[in-house]
């Protein structure tokens, strides 16, 4: 078992992320960041809180182009920003729905506007506004000056690429992953209702070390299941049944996501032959998967063996995607993304496909690009369906 | 022990929750509703995932004036919305930067822009757009005729009051809430490292027979904790620490929300008696909280005992808030919000105070308001602090 790594980041990380952006936005002229959404306040500042899931505050963080990000926060959330390594800490009493941080956004940002500067927000693929659409207008209208680009290019270059201490966060849950998946094959058995065998993986997660098991889906059915995204059904599992746990455990923020498929009690021949495919398609994205190559080789050399029994593309949309912060992240293996893959990326190789009548059967591991080629972080799944 | 509700919902509770929109929509002149939140396409269709998790993709749902809502969404959810009461499901490959849905909702809407229709979109408070900016500003654009008008006040209206299934839902996670409570005596105790007691307090409400524990948060320190939003730390509990638990637990898709407080081996006087105050706030709120009473009579009780002992006004913003499928839910207990109370809503009363050298504490309970005055639906935490 490998040592646990320390939890949080030396505060070298955050300068080393602070100046890498700060080049690319001299690069681009923009005068700063404007940024409201949990993984990318985090990443510039190490302020990590479950109270994200309050949708009731908004938070800001605006990252100017020389000097230390100013955090524009809810009181509620002073005492932990206090603890990261930021100093300029601007609060108002939340909430506040007449004036829930616009104010003091205004303030900050109507130099630039009286300039015509430009700052940069996240308007693009896979990402949201956390803020009140009103309030964002308003905000807008208060600064008619200021000029608003899409940062979501310059984020995805600085994200995608993990540090080495990322990495060993990264590294842990997917072993601590790895040893709860281990354990599966004691926890179900035919007669068991299949949402307490979901409390079971989650209890055993948390005993192999796991924060949280904030993503478990899953599917179990005669023959294959039809669905990967569902909540587990209280039905008990039974002889024949072809069963998919897919997770996404958290240790210090940092997620694992991958799936294991087993056979209760026995395995019928097209799940057999699916599981061998979707091997076997791994096999070609671990091939494929060096720095240099592209996502979409990557979706290329997994679809090529897809192909053996499925050539309809699946409804998934992608092969795999990248991993980190959040339990999926840019970029996506698929036709259109050609991203270079680079060393220290985190991806997931997901190859998909469907048969039988309606089927669906899904594999995933979790890799590191290494300089020579890649690096398992989830322990590799059996070659052949294991039947429980 | 209460018995365990039905998963999901009849039918009926779909009709009746569109048919009360429709009623407000033809009220406002509105064609329809464009929503794209997790708890708003849930709360018309019963479409249930934690694959809401993943960024990656936009989800849409409309809702028009009359007729049966139509669904907008990625081709891997079709499965599960299939299993729904929804017929009309619009799917697209996701996926797809260059159009993730986007030239699905312009044809949908199209007839609508050039009537110059109105529809209701979430802009207000407590509310996200969660498509990218980029999309919307684009999707805008394509519908030069369309009115948005905002729909916040009717959302908010129709979720705020819960239906006897939904009560009967947060009641039993209430429940379980308050069993893993029961347990925490025997699970805490000097020495333990505070992310194990974490740990131990999320097995325990699985066992309990919580689906979930997607939130939890807490404080532990010597004479008061002093931030209440904080994952925890490894140090080991103390005697002298005063400890803090607060817990969303989920069932079916559902929250409790409350937290718990203890001293361990013994209790400091100010520890005690802040204690003491916050549970005398919360009784003061429970003989508030009946039909006809506004959130702002319920924080102005609590408020006059919190005054005690501290008459800041405090950094949390306010004493309470709604309860749903979401952790923090309109309406809030605060000075600004009016909002009558209302049979069936359910809220929580959480009063807190700042005392001595920074320290913080919370309480919270959580109840449904009966024609009669509250009911409880957490088991009262006890008149003064527990010692472990």
């Amino acid at each position: 078992m490998s040592e646990t790594p320390p939890r949080g980041f030396p505060e070298i990380e955050f300068v080393t992320r602070l100046g890498a952006a700060q080049t690319q936005m001299a690069d681009q002229g923009l005068s700063g960041l404007l940024l409201m959404t949990e993984a990318e306040i985090r990443y510039f500042t190490g302020f990590h809180t479950l109270f994200w899931q309050s949708p009731t505050r908004p938070w800001f963080l605006f990252v100017p182009v020389s000097g230390k990000p100013i955090a524009v926060i809810p009181e509620i959330g002073a005492a932990l920003m206090r603890s990261t390594w930021i100093e300029d800490i601007r609060t108002w009493s939340a909430p506040a729905p007449e004036d829930d941080g616009i104010s003091l956004l205004r303030d900050l940002l109507t130099p630039l506007s009286q300039i015509g500067g430009t700052i940069g927000m996240l308007k693009g693929p896979e990402t949201t506004l956390r803020m009140p659409l009103g309030d964002y207008e308003r905000l807008r209208a208060a600064l008619p000056g200021l000029q608003i680009a899409d940062a979501t290019g310059l984020i995805r270059r600085l994200r995608m690429v993990k540090s080495p201490a990322e990495i060993d966060k990264l590294a842990h849950i997917c072993a601590i992953g790895s040893r709860s998946f281990d354990a599966l094959p004691r926890l179900a058995h035919a007669g068991l209702p299949f949402d307490d065998l979901f409390r079971a993986f989650r209890r055993e997660a948390l005993s192999q070390g796991a924060d949280d098991v904030p993503y478990l889906v899953g599917g179990a059915a005669q023959g294959g299941y039809v669905d990967v995204i569902s909540p587990p059904t209280p039905t008990p599992l039974q002889d024949g049944d072809i069963v998919m746990l897919d997770t996404g455990a958290t240790w210090d923020g940092y997620f694992c996501d991958f799936d294991r498929n087993y056979a209760i009690g026995r395995a019928d021949d097209p799940s057999r032959r699916a599981y061998d495919v979707l091997w076997r398609a791994t096999q070609a994205g671990l091939e494929t998967a060096r720095p240099g190559a592209t996502c979409r080789d990557l979706f290329h050399a997994m679809s090529k063996v897809i192909s053996e029994m499925d050539d309809s593309g699946g409804d998934v949309g992608r092969l795999g995607h990248g991993l980190g912060m959040q339990l999926t992240e840019w970029p996506s293996h698929a036709a259109f993304d050609d991203t270079i893959l680079l060393e220290n990326m985190v991806l997931t190789l997901e190859p998909s496909l469907s048969y039988g009548d309606g089927r669906i059967m899904v594999h995933e591991e979790n890799i590191v690009i290494r300089a020579d080629g890649p690096e398992l972080l989830s322990t590799r799944a059996a070659p052949e369906l294991p039947v429980i």
